[in-house]
């Protein structure tokens, strides 16, 4: 294939209910210099931690579109674990590319981590309520113990990254968990963090799991899994890669506290948040 | 005015983002008894507190008109601060019929309790950006600094009300509060609660105060003068009221949370709320 064939610089679009996603894209970027991100928080309707299947499938139906649409995105990645839980099936149905969620990288790693075959998971009400880790895992041929934090993500929004409250609420929280795996018989060597928030904690949370318990970030996985999957599809399209990665970002509300918050998360600026409609 | 004239048992419509205006509805409840209420809790689209004034503006008036088309209110209380500072106009314009917010009612109470004419207000991030509180009391006459909690919500939904990490939280807020006030040259002598959450927390807040800091529940000075008003307009129209208040509540999405969180913020059961959709 000659060079004119080559396509235009191709977008990845990764989307989230907020801006916690931006964990997976800076994992992303950091695997695909060349690309173009197009990520799409949809800060209007968030959390969707707390929202039903229903209106979680239709919420985040509407983002891909978005993505796919008005940003020609040839391929998806679902930078949000209750959006992944929910509705991975409703945003596959809605776009014509493929889409990756977080939960099956997630998953796939805790595999490779334990040895004892029993995996702790943290996340948010919704995330933990449909059980998608658990049933991942139990296809795997794991056994998984999960647990709904919801303090957490206030607690990293409120910036309390490595707060004595926040290691304190991290060990109520911990503490619950274990004291629930061991009633159920379990041995649990890997801890997954559910939620694109929580890598935010992940030095706090090292420091409080027993000494030997590995802990597996579902962001760093998802981009793993994504970056395989869209090497394999490049490869395939003869996609032209530019010379460095261009992150556009886009909000349905709150730009300002998007644009403020996320570069903690990206670890760098996010660049001009533009706001869109998408009508709900 | 002959019995024969008068009209069927009144409805008050009182709305929130999500079940935290419930304290206002028991605080209404205990004042009227023998009222038709019906509670919309907009539950697919909280939290309100970190969204737009655009945005908040757009979802408070369609709850409005549900509340007074489809539930037939004849007169609303708003009883979420952050529709009250951010979207009270939008509302009256929406629909027909008295809207009273939680604003005014709580700057009202905290001129009758305050000597120093210096106050504090605690609120979330939206309602403290609006200044809808330092703008009331400033009308008063009085001097008010506002402070965002953004933790407070999400810890009194988790059910931690007498929590020793809330009391932390709580210690620390207060504190930054307090310093900033003394760093103003201020004398506060009243903190006013300014979030339907709250006035679950009121004990732990009582006993964190200064001495002498007398603490203003916005839920409670809003039912006191939304029954107020509501006699003076029911003496009007001549009102039938029924033997015993009926509480019919609504929410927009998560029925189930609502049931049964929102008993905690009632004192009672909620009954069964039932699940709408207002196209969001």
């Amino acid at each position: 294939m000659s060079f004119s064939d080559a396509k235009a610089v191709p977008t990845i679009g990764v989307f989230d209910s907020g801006f916690g996603g931006l964990t997976v894209l800076r994992a992303l970027a950091a695997r695909l210099p060349g690309v173009r991100f197009a990520f799409l928080g949809d800060t209007a309707r968030l959390p969707y931690g707390s929202k039903s299947r229903r209106t979680i499938a239709r919420y985040a139906a509407q983002s891909a579109q978005f993505l796919v649409r008005e940003q020609g995105a040839e391929f998806l990645v679902i930078a949000c674990n209750t959006a992944s839980a929910l509705a991975l099936d409703a945003i596959q149905e809605a776009v014509p590319v493929p889409v990756l969620g977080v939960i099956e990288p997630g998953a796939k790693a805790a595999l490779a981590a334990t040895q004892t075959g029993d995996v702790l998971v943290i996340a948010t009400d919704a995330t933990v309520q449909s059980h998608a880790y658990a049933a991942a895992c139990r296809a795997r041929g794991m056994r998984a113990l999960e647990k709904a934090c919801p303090l957490l993500v206030p607690l990293v929004e409120e910036g309390w990254n490595e707060h004595p409250v926040t290691a304190e609420v991290i060990r109520i929280y911990l503490a619950q968990l274990l004291g629930e795996a061991t009633a159920q018989g379990m041995s649990p060597d890997t801890l997954v963090l559910g939620c694109t928030h929580y890598p935010l904690l992940r030095p706090l949370i090292e420091r409080t799991v027993p000494a030997g318990m590995k802990v597996i970030d579902s962001a760093e996985a998802a981009a793993e899994a994504a970056t395989q999957l869209f090497n394999g599809h490049a490869a395939q399209t003869a996609f032209k890669v530019g010379v460095q990665e261009e992150i556009h970002c886009f909000a349905t509300d709150s730009v300002e506290k998007f644009e403020r918050l996320g570069s903690r998360f990206l670890e760098r600026a996010t660049g001009k948040v533009e706001l869109i409609d998408l009508g709900g």
